[in-house]
């Protein structure tokens, strides 16, 4: 018994030791950090390590991915701790100090969860599809468009191609992008980096030069138990009847059915599903980032349809997107599907779809 | 004696009951909160009080124009606290919770003091000249353009008047417009809210319509205290040599001295000035915003020199604005100055002084 004790006790330190020796101590400083910090920082294996001073506090934990993970305290006050390793891409996370949930003043902050946040990189192999290259850029403009049905002025984020202000009489195709739950619509245009992506594929000239329109898609007012009862009539009001004509005024557009796209991530997706459903006669093309499926016989009237796109990552249920994809090609319609390797419900899924889906587009 | 005492108790128990008496309950949640987020909040004298859940923490203060004001903590674990009243206008401002400096997670944030953290709007009277109005608005760029000097991509942004994206061929005029120190590009288009000043004066007829461009003056790496040692060589060299002319070739500008202005805050004044003086040739109207003054004989060569602003708030120095504006007027110089009424060295004052700016340039 006694032995069986002490066995169980020395295995105990040696799996402590263990984890520690595990942690690989080549910790960077984070892409999205704020100007000039060095913390929070991200190794080779995912861990995020992060520090603050807290010189009265009991406790501070590094809250991400769901998991709440406890930082030590050193004689001078500072509080560090890291967690496990994280899937590649982007995150949001944020530190409890005694009790209170607050952001890492150490990192950007980023709309997601349904606020402005911390926000963390973890590299990843394909990065350099959003870096800012040596290549020439596009702007992303704010526009502030008036609404009747809302009797607001509402904001949009607008992506014009390399060259658009230089061409006096050029005209572009539009897909029109929507951020998830909780999400706004800053989301794609900055953690997103929807310009970056876009800016480099032109440049490889991968994908033909388009305008991309990013704004609030009005999911965030409803709790998510009741996405059952969603009304997408406002939204699609404000997208049809107010958005694409403001941007067709303003924008030098090719302003027709097979110059438009919708596609949009998670309850984006659920929102392009919905809206191109009951508009068959708006856009040709249409793109769902986890976010749902179509059926070819949803798809049977829709007479201008050039593509669906359907994707998510692999830790989602790539199953459903696939089998969705081969239903819709013995339908007869042009699908395609894509897999991120690696990655769940997350930005990089989502920044990788548009990656592929910009390749697609409008050829 | 025991008299005395009691006297004196009473006394205090007064004074209390008066200080409290004096808080007016009419706490309104600031403009620039979170969405959905019902703190912080602004009564009528300008008070700040804000809350937080922190049901382990010892000590929570609210850190705002340099003082840092207790808060108290009910049974839930909840703390509220609040200032005493701070000037119109916007304010950094941040908690601290056992010892750790962080944002408040129930407001916006915004770069100043050398970092995105809380900020709180303060209402005035004059708060309708920055308001999001039904009124024609323009669009604000980000651009990222190409610096062979700093051997990077640089981020500006750009204002474009209302119209802009329709006029296929209408030419505008340009301000070059500078942050301060410890902030950057985003502190103008932020909570300077430049572009809804513009789009409202255009409105209202008052400004002609013109283009604004707002990049990082590179002012944040230096220690304050190193003022004297400034180098302007590395930014004047961006500005001039690399941003104008993108901004020439990239958007339909006027392109000439005649119609190029800059003006900046505080630092970006003082930058302002050495780019000015450095370079006579390139700008015709200058702008000071508690940013320094010129002298008559520093100006004597300066040819197509058309107007010189100099502004600052009232409790900052307004005889040294007056006094400068006199002796350049007396050297021959059109020169006009603006105080801001109530306000100090902070935002507000600078969103009055771009709006006087903007009436008077290029007419």
């Amino acid at each position: 018994m006694i032995k069986q004790i002490s066995l169980f006790f020395v295995l105990c330190v040696f799996v402590s030791m263990n984890t520690r020796a595990q942690v690989v101590e080549d910790f960077q400083p984070s892409p999205v950090n704020q100007p000039g910090s060095a913390y929070p920082q991200v190794n080779s294996e995912g861990r995020v390590r992060t520090q603050i001073m807290a010189p009265d506090a009991k406790s501070v934990q590094l809250d991400i991915g769901g998991v709440k993970y406890d930082m030590v305290k050193d004689e001078n006050g500072l509080w560090t701790g890291e967690s496990a390793p994280q899937d590649v891409g982007f995150h949001y996370y944020q530190l409890n100090i005694d009790g209170a949930s607050v952001p890492d003043p150490g990192s950007l902050f980023f709309y997601g969860a349904c606020r402005y946040g911390s926000g963390i990189e973890v590299p990843s192999d394909d990065q350099e599809i959003f870096a800012i290259k040596d290549v020439p850029h596009g702007h992303v403009h704010e526009i502030w468009f008036p609404s009747e049905s809302t009797k607001t002025d509402r904001r949009a984020f607008v992506y014009t191609p390399p060259g658009y202000d230089k061409a006096s009489s050029e005209r572009y195709p539009v897909l029109y992008l929507q951020h998830g739950y909780c999400e706004n619509e800053t989301s794609w245009p900055v953690q997103g980096r929807a310009n970056f992506i876009m800016d480099n594929l032109i440049a490889e000239g991968k994908a033909r030069p388009f305008i991309i329109v990013m704004t609030y898609g009005m999911t965030n007012e409803i709790s998510f138990g009741g996405l059952r009862n969603f009304d997408i009539k406002p939204f699609q009001t404000v997208l049809i009847d107010e958005l694409i004509p403001y941007v067709d005024t303003n924008f030098r557009t090719l302003s027709n059915q097979e110059n438009r796209a919708m596609a949009g991530l998670s309850m984006g997706g659920f929102e392009t599903r919905l809206i191109t459903l009951n508009r068959p006669d708006v856009f040709s093309y249409y793109g769902l980032f986890s976010g749902g499926v179509y059926k070819s016989e949803e798809l049977s009237e829709h007479e201008n349809l050039k593509l669906v796109f359907m994707s998510c990552g692999s830790k989602e249920r790539p199953d459903g997107v696939k089998s969705a994809a081969a239903e819709l090609k013995s339908g007869g319609i042009n699908a395609e599907y894509y897999i991120s390797e690696g990655t769940a419900h997350e930005f990089h899924t989502w920044r990788r779809s548009l990656h592929q889906l910009a390749q697609l587009l409008f050829k």
